[in-house]
């Protein structure tokens, strides 16, 4: 099966991302069978309309899919893997939804022949998790990013498009390390920032309750994202560690140059390197906004 | 006059807070006066019903004035606090809305004996500024720090209040070196990371820009306060120098102890750490809730 409109997608993990990923492909394919470990969840998906059938097993859940969807932790990603590849059909479709790629596309270049794998990291989500927390708009406009492997086919990897599309993301082709590289910077640099402010403020917040008087929506947008998955999360950075250490490590370096130049009064300094970062602030929310997104 | 509803209040300084304010102040005192150097600011404001009367000139602008608040940004109103002492009536309640208090504060102790000075410090804003920004809604449900003086009458800290009150705010006495240390931590910190933030994303774009194309809400919350006024942020690192130094200082310690939990590979002690992060945003979002604010 080439097209999605006929094909049976299995979706393993029924959380926010698996859940969602059900409810937006509803109609656009031939069936979604839902896999989970906990009935509960298999039952509210299909209460919730999300999936057309579920499976406690893997093996029944993925036997007759032309697509597999692996919609779980990076490191349980990793693990299904190892077992998946003698489950599906010859020619079967095997995307993960995983945060990062490099050790992902490592483990599905241990696939047999057979089974087209294809790398994917849909760049949206929510604080709070969970098939409860699930919702078909979650993908309405977000980065699809697609990392092919040198043995997915390009009918595999059109697949993969239409099945990002479809969910309404936007599909993006990336090498897994670049992919990698570049969240560092651009996502899980922001946690761990969001996570150090926490810390730094609760801290406070110990010495004097007043800190949070005065805590406001600054600190509130800053802080956001502390408030993520700890298992998803340590999932993220124990398997893109380096690149995610140099990302804090170049942060700590311009974190340090502003402090020097505040020591110093070097006002001018300051105020050359503030108003960079404002001007390239402005010009990428700018152009967000005429790519239709928001700011 | 110690009572709001018959006093005139003069507004030196009509851009987001200080027009915020008089639109918010309308018909709750006896007239609303703005100043301003700029004829556009005085005419726009009367256009918009933000002021009463306008006035190009500090004297004629405050001569009448029962309370003046000075709304522009901190180190201009170091400099203003040094005429106005002769320029108000005796007993004219002289607040001001600049974003560190500690200067400002030693500056009012050489105002003339019978002003009244009372520092003051509405914690909302928005990163677009000026007169076209305003809005009377913009003190709704923040939190107004006040920091009297020793000298301040009772009667001079109560009008303060009521005025706070009558823009929507919600008035916390503080004092000024207090305040200063904890918005260090809880507003200038997360300002300086998120300029640190946007080089960092920035430097990777000029190298490979599809950075932009995966940096999604995580980052666009986490470095929105990049955007802001550097003529505003600058006053007020300048002017909380050793306090934000020492919030930087106390962020890089917790960066570097996440980092080297993660290149140590400890994973109960990363999950350790991101667990707390993550259980006092929780609760702190939950206490914004509780007490009927925005998450």
């Amino acid at each position: 099966v080439n097209e999605l409109a006929e094909a049976q997608v299995a979706i393993v993990g029924l959380g926010l991302m698996g859940g969602s990923l059900g409810g937006a492909l509803k109609g656009k394919c031939g069936q979604v069978v839902g896999v989970a470990r906990r009935r509960e969840s298999i039952e509210t998906a299909l209460e919730r309309g999300l999936i057309g059938r579920g499976a406690l097993d893997l093996e029944d859940g993925v036997a007759e899919a032309d697509v597999v969807v692996l919609a779980t932790p990076v490191r349980v990603i990793l693990k299904q893997l190892a077992e998946i590849g003698s489950l599906v059909k010859a020619g079967c479709l095997v995307l993960d939804l995983g945060s990062t790629k490099r050790e992902v596309v490592e483990r599905m270049r241990q696939l047999p022949r057979g089974v087209q794998p294809l790398g994917g990291h849909p760049m949206c989500g929510k604080e709070v998790g969970g098939i409860e927390a699930a919702e078909p708009a979650l993908y309405e406009g977000c980065t699809f990013v697609l990392t092919p492997l040198e043995r997915t086919s390009a009918e595999a990897v059109a697949l993969g498009r239409e099945l990002a599309e479809a969910a309404g993301g936007k599909p993006v082709l990336l090498e897994a390390e670049r992919h990698d590289r570049l969240v560092a910077r651009a996502s899980h640099l922001p946690y761990v920032l969001a996570c150090a402010l926490m810390r730094v403020v609760a801290d406070a917040g110990e010495e004097d309750a007043a800190v949070w008087e005065v805590a406001a929506s600054g600190f509130r947008d800053t802080s956001r994202l502390a408030a993520s998955e700890v298992t998803m999360t340590l999932d993220i950075l124990l398997t893109n560690r380096e690149a995610v250490l140099e990302a804090v490590a170049r942060c700590e370096e311009e974190l340090g140059q502003l402090g020097r130049l505040l020591a110093a009064g070097d006002e001018a300094g300051l105020r050359a390197a503030l108003t960079r970062a404002r001007e390239e602030r402005m010009g990428w929310a700018g152009g967000r906004r005429e790519a239709g997104g928001q700011e």
